[in-house]
């Protein structure tokens, strides 16, 4: 049998190089077909959109299309490796727009010297799309480059390896502190990793309750801390007035662990430290912080999480991006907002509390999946997602008044 | 029955906005499938590509997709109405690439301020792509951008208004010559019209023996001549040495009458003043410069040809742009240069000479298509086209030194 690294290099390979291309979705067979898709009839729709510009929603693919932009500085775990190299992940996330979503999805790699080059060029196209998927960008400068188009364009900007990592983790994590009978407002939090991740996981804990100054961020040197003077402005909104310094001085008596950095940095030593009912966020991909049955090897009143799909509760960005995009679109917000983004985490945190499927009970060889510690966060396949979460975004959108739409009727039940 | 108009719209409404959408070339239904297409299969490809820059055609769609872009600047014969209202026309020559040459290809809407501005934004973006369509792009901006764009860009970048007009034009041109008899080089040649497409019919002519000197064009203040001080470079090149200031007087002998200009601007008094069997090519669209009913009535002995469908010898870009750039992605050429010009247009003229195959009289009511005055150019379902001009371009752009692979073996017949 082939290995891995080969079916996957075969997979992006065949039938054709990539995994996506355009298909018409309308006829285009005889001459008739052409003169309505091209000249003449196209000159109706442009008169129309040239006279009512929101008619651009209503005779172009614009409403259900979001661009997957990167510059290929952040690739996955593989680092800066350039936008060429980045192509075939921004490939894959339109495949999974496409999949999940039925959104059109299409990659763009942009070169550039500066952040504001950055910018400029993405605000210059982003007129041509429905949404703006930002990824594999590093930090800090995504901070910058999001913060800076969502102020210019129209169109909900959206930094999947932010936003998407931090809700799909907030939902996992509320579901996990509720089994193990422990209050986010009380927990101490170590967040091994200080980038984009990072970051926006902890914001959003925030956002959900947890205490900053319950929460110890460490980046390569350690605990960020208030008397460090090495801190960019997003690192020191997390630096924490201790006096520890190390992953053994926080981890004792840590109730969580996220981690967003790399293979291995926690060990079991570490794990036996923890307090009681930890929970362990392994998120680094493809080789998590601790391997799930070292982690568990160590003591079984935890529940660890990790970004793969051969263990359980993995944590997935598919859970979030194609749903809050596919409600975002549906009401056509303007931005995608606080909102929207909570909405989101508690409509995928519900799911995984209701009964599965018999479909994806199948899809996972029948394991059975009851909301506990080895089901914490709805499976990737689950059907329910894509109406459940969009609802949700569509409806926060809405009622947070960025919707340039009513809610649709098939959000009404 | 509904009027044209509203048949228009209403193609563009149903059964989704728009005309174009992303389908999946791989599959994307099991867990299985999902971890060789994204996470963690997809770091394969990524490895590959950061290793040897060259592998992104090997694993990703990069080879076979198009971007149109435009700025909304000249759409149609609509005039400046912005990137939004392009839309549809970009939509429609996307769904033209995949119909005709299975080029996967979308647009993109550039807002900007200056020209350096596009020029950089675009630039910045196009290594996301295989090759680049510029479209509906006024004069004389687009030959800044066009020249500047294809000095940036690595991949072919093409202004089909510019060369894809020119090409089908030329194509038409010389067969229509070679039916009434007459020498291009000795032609009298009136070109109505100093855009874009004007400029590059006349160019393309005179690469193919049209003298510049017997060559006259007219702007909307009439004949351009070397005593104006109110040209741009780009109509100064046909600045004429000459004391005719209006149509009437260049009209007058004239064997050739180009018009890309506006409706009715050609009456059938000025074509009673042409010479001997003349050719007359009104492409203004959709309502040409004379009508071919109003210009037979003035006199029987000359060819005409329109941009439109429903009469015959339409002079349609579409016969060219496809096949060229699917002969130049083959090869991967570096540019479309004026050798690979040449061949599209030899090769397009030569499919009018054959035979036609049953299926291309049968889509044309049965009406036979004998070379001659009333065919002088293939139609644009003439399935021969994509093969025998994508084959005569690769080769001409192997032979020109342009090209990055060898001759595929589909064109070594």
């Amino acid at each position: 049998m082939k290995d891995f690294r080969q079916q996957a290099l075969d997979y992006h390979q065949f039938p054709s190089p990539g995994k996506i291309g355009i298909e018409l979705t309308t006829p285009a067979e005889t001459s008739q077909d052409l003169s309505l898709a091209y000249s003449p009839g196209v000159a109706e729709p442009v008169r129309e959109i040239a006279e009512n510009p929101d008619a651009v929603y209503q005779y172009t693919g614009k409403g259900n299309t979001v661009a997957v932009i990167t510059n290929g500085t952040a690739i996955l775990g593989l680092g800066n490796l350039g936008g060429m190299a980045a192509k075939p992940v921004m490939e894959g996330k339109a495949l999974l727009f496409k999949r999940f979503a039925d959104i059109n999805s299409f990659d763009i790699e942009v070169k550039h010297k500066t952040v504001e080059e950055f910018v400029n060029t993405v605000a210059n196209i982003a007129d041509s799309f429905g949404g703006i998927n930002l990824e594999d960008i590093k930090a800090p400068e995504c901070f910058e480059i999001e913060k800076a188009l969502i102020e210019r364009c129209k169109i909900p900007v959206f930094h999947d390896d932010q936003h998407g990592t931090a809700i799909v983790t907030a939902a996992g994590m509320i579901n996990a502190l509720e089994i193990q009978g422990k209050d986010i407002k009380q927990a101490n939090i170590v967040c091994m990793g200080a980038g984009a991740a990072a970051i926006a996981c902890m914001e959003l804990l925030i956002s959900c309750g947890a205490q900053r100054e319950k929460i110890y961020m460490l980046d390569t040197k350690g605990v960020i801390h208030t008397r460090r003077d090495d801190l960019n402005e997003y690192k020191k909104l997390f630096a924490n007035n201790t006096d520890k310094r190390t992953l053994e001085d926080v981890i004792d008596g840590a109730d969580v662990f996220v981690g967003v950095s790399g293979p291995d940095l926690l060990t079991a030593e570490h794990v036996k430290l923890m307090a009681e009912n930890p929970v362990i966020f392994a998120c680094s991909n493809p080789d998590p912080e601790i391997k799930p049955e070292v982690a568990l090897a160590a003591r079984n009143d935890l529940i660890i999480a990790t970004g793969r799909s051969d263990y359980p509760n993995q944590v997935n960005n598919v859970l979030c991006f194609p749903f809050i995009f596919r409600g975002a679109l549906d009401v056509r917000a303007r931005t995608i907002n606080d909102a929207m983004k909570v909405a989101c985490v508690h409509a995928i945190r519900e799911i995984a509390k209701e009964e599965v499927p018999a479909e994806v009970l199948a899809a996972s060889g029948d394991v059975e999946l009851n909301f506990g510690k080895n089901y914490i966060i709805p499976k990737p396949m689950d059907p329910r997602l894509c109406h459940r979460v969009a609802k949700a975004v569509a409806r926060a959108a809405v009622d947070s008044g960025v919707a340039g739409l009513e809610l649709p009727e098939k959000y009404q039940d």
